[in-house]
């Protein structure tokens, strides 16, 4: 039986410039469209679950796009919601050698910040559901986005639905009159994962602690239904190459995966992303250690596929778990 | 000597589909920078004229390339504000045969919408300059826009400085809680030239007429340095062929030019600030029948040139006007 | 109530030049995936129906692509089968001016044509279903492609689904051993709808008319169930200027369509198919006269969309149809 | 047996900016390899005749290239020369409705202007040929070029093969010192077929005449071996619109063809080397009506290729003479 | 004098996603002509070698453009056949990082495969030829394939025309029904150099070896002209970076060459070719250990070049040969 | 205060192939417009400085298109010529892995070497300016260039301008009859700065010495105004791959930079440019090792931006100084 995924948040209009062309000089752009929720959504459905992304998007054509794209790589866009204005969008330039990749934001008062969801019915959404993935962003846009966030972690934990949250703390947001210590320990109570590092707990839980497993236990003396924690570490030696590696608390355990040199990167975001929805495939499908692989793995191809969203198949992540002869020529 | 010329008004990034592309279908946009009265700016510097724009910015990187897209056609950008916040933006959809082309604005809380540009000194920024050219976009945009506009031309009037008023009434504008009636007509009563058709003249100067001259007769009752006003009339056959044409009404005739048949559109937009930029051409330069001849031969050559600005020369303009094998190839 | 509407038939990859650019001079191709019975699907999704296509693609990622193509335009995936195998394919050159549009087929030999559809459960396909439409490129590939349109049309006679069968003979296909004649009345009988012009009348029922509702005649003494006949009428004056126009017979009379100009064609492949959806979507929601008229605007807005289906809405048919100021810009 | 055609002249490096970009703007170039003389020769190269090119090009890749895109179309490289030096080259900007087309030469002191072609064995490079071609662009290029031109016109008359002049008069060119009237007559008098309008006869021959025949009969008084003088005239109604039709004199009668319409043009540039390969075909394989009528439609067909030389075939050509449902979809 | 080389073998259209794109996501692929055959010819074609490559190719547009693009490179293509049919052809999509570059071949029942080759006049074909190159390709495809393979190798043994044979052992293809060890043997007999790895050596000639030179005697034991043997040795580190090195076997001792690191892969298909036509090369103009280190720095540099087909020149494989300052700007 | 800067050189048109193909099989160019002075220039522009660019265009749209480029940039163009007469331009095609990039010059004859300058008013031109910079490359061109030239070194000498040149020297130039020697030393005379290798110094000054500072010292003592002297030193590992270090000395010490390795090079051509753009910068605004560093690392991040001018930030060059998790994503 395939399980039954539930995304919700934001999904955006990325324009980002043709190879390493610079903002000031570019004539065009390419155009794709995602969410940190929505790309966790993708990846899920491309490893064969069934996964509806819940949002609201413009109702002109470019939302249309929007739905459609989703629809493309197969979620189920039944219980999306449109309405008239504007769609949130960004600019990527994907950097190069010591360049950094730059990302500028134009997301505010979108369709989705400004959407009353209160209409949704939760129940009908989460029936047949497995779990229910959200993220920090979305509490952090607008009053009624927190809203519906709460409302659908609600329903969530009332139904047994297990609950991830992607704590993903951004200071540029949260203009709406809130702090994040006002709303997000409410949402990431009933969670059944946590990806968070040490920045995320202070900010988002008040954690403050020096080392994470130290954050993690805090975090479950917190959170009654936690199961699982974790993070990855990105070190950056230059836009073009980075080491990943990642970590899993199973409330046990701190278990580590190998480090990944990644080089010659061809589209870093997403990354997290990606991460995240090889930890849900994976503590759905697997044990812990290989969960963790799973996601670290996932993560690392994601940064060779253009786009935000990992369009990488199972066999694939496999395929570099096993390690033999890596990147060599399939026919 | 070259005449010197300021415009005022907002720079928008233009998203546009390649060639007859759907946006559902999109993966990718082409991006110019213009705005309506930059476009009037455009096409008088690529006449030879020393064009001034004044209008504010995002200071990222995207608000940079707006400027120095300004600057590759010659524009002095000494003026231009800068603030962080959002680039107006607006996605554009080549129609073809009888598909419509499609505009989806999405300008609002601009940088320039937001921006207060009470600090301008515009006895500077008219030191030396002929002419000034203002459109009824600009009132329309928030409160501080309609602001600056009536500063410009209450220092342009007092200065002597020609002013020219493209009317342009887009009803989905005008949400800020202002009526035209309230802000228009003082800001066109200083007009020296005023491009407007009777829908026009009807919500923004409350003329209604059933005959242009009669507008046009009422409209100089009320404007008192008024000496000439103009329109287009533009027959839609399909998005690829129009006709177009053009009357001026000089306080005594009403001048009308020769109808052109526009079959093979590339790009309309920006046809009718390429109307507005040849009349100021030709009323600066040449007799006033001249000017109307040039101004719509420049609008039906801007129809064959990709962007909203209109990059035709000169001796192009005049090469239409003697009509000799129009179209044949030079070498 | 949304209609709900299955579509059977293969999915091919479509490789067609850019611009006007001839094969042999070619440095690339783009693609898109279409097929006559699966853009009808598209077409009736666009306008909100809900739609299923039965297709068999190769299991590889060429196949992947194909079907997330179709979810892409909202079309229901779930009955389509996979295996090993080719893609069938087909190349496209753009004509103009003069010169032709040409095709090469390369779809011999694909998953589809060797597919054993006998597995698939059509009492469950057709579940709520109103329409099902099948063409005659399906019997005409191979034998288990006829046999699997034997059993749809049979299925769907019996669960009282209406039937359309756009004929399309093309005597390049039915290469298998069978003549159409042997294959195709027996397919055609139950038909609601029969889309056909006097050529495929005669190959394909054996009906031998000079004038067009004599073969609508002894079409009918055939079909018992037979409600409408009709077929479009296309005189090509270039590869860029075609005249279209359309007529439907209802048993009583045969009304016919006003006649499109269509100059400045962008992409003529699927007009057929977009006719073939105007009139299902039509005579589902509409009148008689009104469902050819909307058939053939459908049509003629096909003709200027890239790609094979016909990425148009409700709204931009009734557009056309309502004639005032067509192609005018809408913002 | 295939015929046998030696061709002279210039290959440029031809940029144009794409779709109808305006130079200013331009970001890039479509770049192909072309000359009147060696488009010729890939016609005729396409209608299956054996085709060998005589000219000199740079020894470095840019050079290379050239040659091989002349071997790409088939043509006989073997004869051609290299030196260091620059290439000439020219830049296109395609025009669009009533916005002319613009060419800008930079062919100066290209390799193939200063070439010493003193060693070239014109005795076995017109081995087995039926057929030399030059054009008067040739002698304006450079005092060696009109050397090698002569040369090789001597020993094509002296060996019997037959030649054909495009005169081709450019007042640009000819800035080396010689007029036209010192070098052209006698280059031109054992020419087989002349294509001349009244202006080519005017400078190049020094006849002035009022009426096509009358020039005709006066080259025929001066050129011994003159079989043929033809023509086109072109209406240029816009950029995108052009009429055409030919006249062929064959020292009895003037011949004409039918005029056709050009509309959506693509690319006019090549069009008189199509009409003038079309002629040569034609005079080598048919009457002289249907050579005739064969130049003007594969001239027609020209402007539907991108590029200088016409990838045209034999069946295209004679399916636009047949005239039956011209431009339709071929499967 | 010019060596002159004859290559036999399959030429297919290649079709890649740009850039790293995935198949799934792609809207088109870029175009080039190869195999692996031509690829060889096309290497030597480029360092001054006189090549003419036999093939069938199918008779419409795809197929003159595979023709085309040979001639393009210079090689003699008036052996090549024409039938109707189809083309074969191959998807690429070009990996990166850990994401290995997919093949997806799509070259079954092409008119390379059915061609009935028994009409060639081997003995012309050969007229003046050096060398004979064929693949293990060639027999696998199809039994008439294998059989114009079989009657090459004899003529050019007769006729003691030297031949290679690329063993490239493939097991999906030999689906005729025959054995590799019934074919492969009496084809490789006469070769005066093979290549091949242990797995080819087993696979083709039933020859069981542990270490290479070992497999390299006893092959010579069986092929009496056998001269030389050679193999290159592939370490992916990932799908951006391998290393490469070569042996050469020269039935007295195996040489090896320098191992080079090749980072920043551009494209690797085509490599194995490229050393294939780089040994060719080498051993008929230099000394065996010169030719060795010929064929893997010209390998090398192919990784480096978009396409099947090595455009590269003597003078580079040379310079990378001397290895001073590698990658310096050259003006 | 805004620094300003006169800068004095050729502008050329820049064709580069796409990505990494070669010029053989390139069908098209990307086209930017730039030179070695210029290109400075728009460093200095970027960084805040008030720039002018002295050069001659030609008159026709192409001369245009580089002016407008300029002003993209923001430079003074109001001091540039034009004149009837080409465009200098170079090919580029960009290497990867060990495949060298290859620049192919087309600049002789251009307007600039053929340009008279002697009616510019130097002292108009230097009036406010800070500082004035050429390079070698333009008294290498033509006799007219080298002349003004030495006028414009002359009056910034005179006038007490600060003057840097760029010796550069490159041995294909120089092709108008006088040797370095000859033109080089009075025209270096007056220098402030000097950027110049131990070639360079003994091609344009005499100087020959084996060590760097005894170089520079030599210089000192032919330079009365020297105050500084640098350089770069690249290492090739590949064309993908680089190292970069510089060193200044300041008539005292000899400074050196931090090596930087410089891995997935983009686009190196003006690499260099944007070290002595740096150099300029540092030392109007910062100390001199400070100024090194920052002309280091201002050069190894032009390494990664496409295209001749280095559009990069003060803020871009400081965050790469500052060193801390170099090419991370900045949001």
């Amino acid at each position: 039986m395939k399980k039954r995924i539930i995304t919700l948040g934001e999904v955006m209009l990325r324009l980002s410039t043709p190879g390493h062309q610079r903002f000031v000089t570019a004539t065009g752009f390419e155009a794709v469209y995602g969410g940190a929720e929505a790309n966790v959504g993708v990846s899920l459905a491309n490893w064969g679950c069934s996964v509806a992304h819940v949002t609201a998007l413009p109702s002109h054509e470019i939302g249309q796009a929007a739905k459609n794209s989703l629809q493309f790589a197969g979620l189920d866009t039944s219980h999306i919601q449109t309405a008239p204005g504007r769609m949130g969008s960004y600019f990527v330039e994907h950097g190069a050698m010591q360049r950094s990749s730059r990302i500028i934001y134009d997301r505010f008062d979108s369709v989705f910040a400004g959407f009353d969801f209160s209409d949704l019915d939760w129940e009908e959404i989460f029936d047949g559901a497995d779990w229910f993935h959200w993220t920090g962003i979305t509490p952090a846009i607008s009053a009624s986005a927190a809203r519906v966030c709460q409302e659908a972690v609600d329903a969530a934990a009332k139904l047994g639905v297990k609950i991830s949250a992607d704590i993903n703390y951004r200071r540029n947001l949260w203009q709406y009159g809130k702090q994040p210590l006002e709303i997000m320990p409410e949402l990431i109570r009933p969670s059944h994962l946590i990806v968070a590092g040490l920045t995320d707990f202070e900010n988002c839980l008040g954690i403050k602690a020096s080392r994470y497993s130290e954050a993690c236990e805090e975090a479950k003396s917190f959170c009654p239904n936690l199961a699982y924690v974790a993070t990855t570490t990105r070190k950056s030696i230059s836009a073009s190459e980075n080491r990943l590696k990642g970590k899993l608390w199973n409330t046990q355990t701190l278990l580590k995966s190998k480090s990944y040199p990644m080089t010659h990167i061809v589209d870093r975001i997403g990354g997290g992303d990606a991460f995240m929805a090889g930890l849900i495939y994976g503590l759905l499908h697997r044990g812990d250690q290989e969960a963790l692989d799973f996601a670290v793995a996932a993560s690392v191809l994601k940064h060779s596929v253009p786009g935000d969203a990992n369009f990488v198949s199972l066999e694939e992540v496999d395929f570099l778990l096993d390690g033999e002869n890596v990147g060599k020529l399939l026919r």
